[in-house]
């Protein structure tokens, strides 16, 4: 069927990619020396494409690289990210400080400032102390390597109260010919859609135009970072940036109704489903990672809307956590998803397990239920009985921890 | 400058209102014999308003009130209030108990089944146990006083998670005439607007006709239970009722435009913000009650959006758990809360300290911010600056205790 194959890359990070360096150091954002502020650095011009957050607080950094792209989707070469501070609210001077970290950047890497992207993630409101940035910004590009621990520190460097990286690669397999697809992506609050991530970079070595570019990784945001939810907050940062530096041996991909535009679609999805589910699975306080499929929508819009009714609910999330099979909850969630629902013909169902059936109790085996809900991934299954259209979101429960780490975050 | 005066009922209770009755007693749904079943009765025929959740799982005993009110809106005469089982996504069999209850009920008060109306609240997709019900039913209805106490007791019965009753009442002075308004409710969870409370019982002696209390019933909603959130949910049984039974010395109420009117809507506004309020302040687990109001909005609606927005944000509820000025993610709140706002415009306020002005941070008194925050009540103050419309929501923080108590609720 296929006309490509992916292929995991096992250990793989965004300089899996041919031509792709990285970097990491210090700046003192954060405490202990942590890493906090990383370099990716192409040896190739790229191909920019990049969705940001719809929060009406865009930070400086999103700002600054929208501004960017509108004048450079063909010869970007860089992206600076820090993390420990979100560049957020912060009026004018932000801005101006964004402009200051591309730049500084671009001179020790020898290209202009506008070649040179700039994500930030952290406390908001709090401005950047550029005496810490400026240095460790020059120290990080005038040592980037191409190895793939590099780009693990990348990935470690733009954490914040995420407990583990998450990285993906994958090598798609082509008639035409092979490209690599990576990335890395942080979570771990404020997440819910447009957008679901803080931050995620994305970087190909296919040659692809920006214009398709743009348009296959907004498809693939669609089915991956559009479907997650941990707390419901749309943060003031949200970036998905993809670079694709065209050194692949392949011919450039041709339309949106090509194989090799379907292959890269295929490629990106999977990595950004990869980076999605990371990302619920390290929520903060996560304990589970909940995947909540709806079927027999009349729509696949409306399919998301009752799965995301039920992803949000904190009776459901608290209820996987106890281990509670508490299915009132989620069919009551269901109930208040605004979408026109027949309650008559309704169903859930826990992998694979009746609990509700044609909008009335079923004989649940309870011990069957616990089992399930003992396990660290759980499949919650929702059927309309309305039509044909699905929709799969992914969420976490809710815990103590999530509490104790988000009453004290910023002192 | 108003034309009537309101005065609390110190200690009121529904059966402050003349002509109304209570008792209540332990039919054994709730564990070591606590008070679970509640029974208040009119010595009047009553006038009766109500509105009901929208969640499209309408309980058995909404769909039960409902089809009565449909057929008899002058001529109630009781209600039969159980806590413990919320008789929801129970089929044909629930409307069946439903009834039974009713019958029950009527029976003993020598009424008709049609003039009494059920409500339930408790764990969902769980029968009535039928053969506790009823006796219990019998015994409450035979027992009926009109004593305040009698009132506690009716209260203390429909609690769920409730650490303690909402109760008020007052007593509506005009040139007229003087008549009561009292009321009872229960929270503690599933809280949140369209309806905000799961259940509410306000009681007056006020004569009026079925639609101008019904109007005054919505209109009091929109200003208190409508702009209540604890957790999100909208429950299967939200269902607030007014029975007036008339017994008030005053010419019925005419019109909607008439002072009567205005004084009714006012008094009843006054007991539905109290009990609104005192659901939030004992939502479950909150340690505060945080009122927030948005002003200079474009529209009330839009108010209504941003403030409910902030209110529902996990981020914002446990930064302020955690006593921590964290103004960011207020700001965070408002910019995506869908409403179209002027990012340069907004500012923040804490008790009125200013923590952000014209989207940028202000230099922040954090001592006086921390001391405002580890008080009970939270006053947080948001100008959107394009308008002059406002509006209140009240909220309380998300604890360890919610995720305490909703982890293992139904277990």
């Amino acid at each position: 069927m296929s006309q490509f194959e992916i292929v995991q890359i096992v250990g793989g990070s965004v300089t899996s990619v041919p031509g792709f360096e990285a970097s990491a150091v210090s700046s003192g954002l954060k405490p202990q020396g942590a890493l906090d502020l990383a370099v990716v650095y192409s040896t190739h011009p790229c191909v920019g494409a990049a969705i940001f957050t719809t929060n009406a607080f865009k930070a400086a950094p999103v700002l600054y690289d929208q501004e960017t792209l509108g004048r450079n989707r063909t010869n970007l070469r860089a992206v600076v990210i820090n993390s420990g501070c979100a560049n957020a609210c912060t009026g004018d001077q932000g801005m101006c400080d964004a402009r200051s970290t591309a730049s500084a950047a671009a001179t020790v890497l020898g290209v202009t400032a506008q070649d040179v992207m700039v994500m930030s993630t952290g406390v908001i409101g709090m401005r950047l102390p550029m005496d810490k940035i400026l240095p460790a910004v020059g120290k990080a590009a005038g040592n980037s390597s191409a190895s793939q621990d590099a780009g693990h520190a990348a990935a470690r460097a733009i954490m914040t109260t995420d407990t583990r990286p998450k990285e993906s690669a994958v090598r798609v397999v082509t008639a035409e010919g092979d490209f690599v697809i990576a990335g890395m992506a942080k979570g771990a609050g404020m997440i819910h859609p447009n957008m679901a991530t803080m931050l995620c970079l994305l970087t190909s070595s296919a040659k692809i135009s920006p214009e398709l570019a743009q348009k296959a990784l907004e498809k693939a945001m669609d089915d991956s970072f559009h479907m997650i939810t941990i707390d419901g907050d749309t943060s003031t940062n949200d970036t998905a940036l993809l670079l694709a530096n065209g050194t692949a041996s392949m011919p450039p991909i041709a339309s949106s109704s090509s194989a090799g535009y379907k292959s890269f679609v295929g490629g990106l999805t999977h990595v950004a489903v990869d980076l999605a589910k990371g990302i619920v699975r390290d929520g903060e306080g996560a304990t589970k990672l909940i995947e909540i499929t709806v079927c027999g929508a009349r729509t696949r819009a409306e399919a998301q809307k009752v799965a995301m009714s039920v992803s949000r609910s904190l009776l459901v999330k608290t209820a996987i956590y106890g281990q509670d099979a508490n299915w009132g909850r989620i069919v009551c969630a269901v109930g208040y998803s605004g979408v026109d629902i027949n309650p008559a013909r309704v169903g859930v169902s826990l992998d694979g397990l009746e609990l509700f059936r044609d909008g009335a109790p079923y004989d649940v085996n309870e011990e069957r239920a616990s089992e399930i809900l003992s396990g660290a991934e759980i499949g919650i299954g929702i059927d309309l009985g309305q039509g044909s259209a699905r929709a799969t979101v992914w969420t976490c429960d809710l815990s103590h921890d999530y509490v104790t780490i988000n009453a004290h975050y910023r002192t």
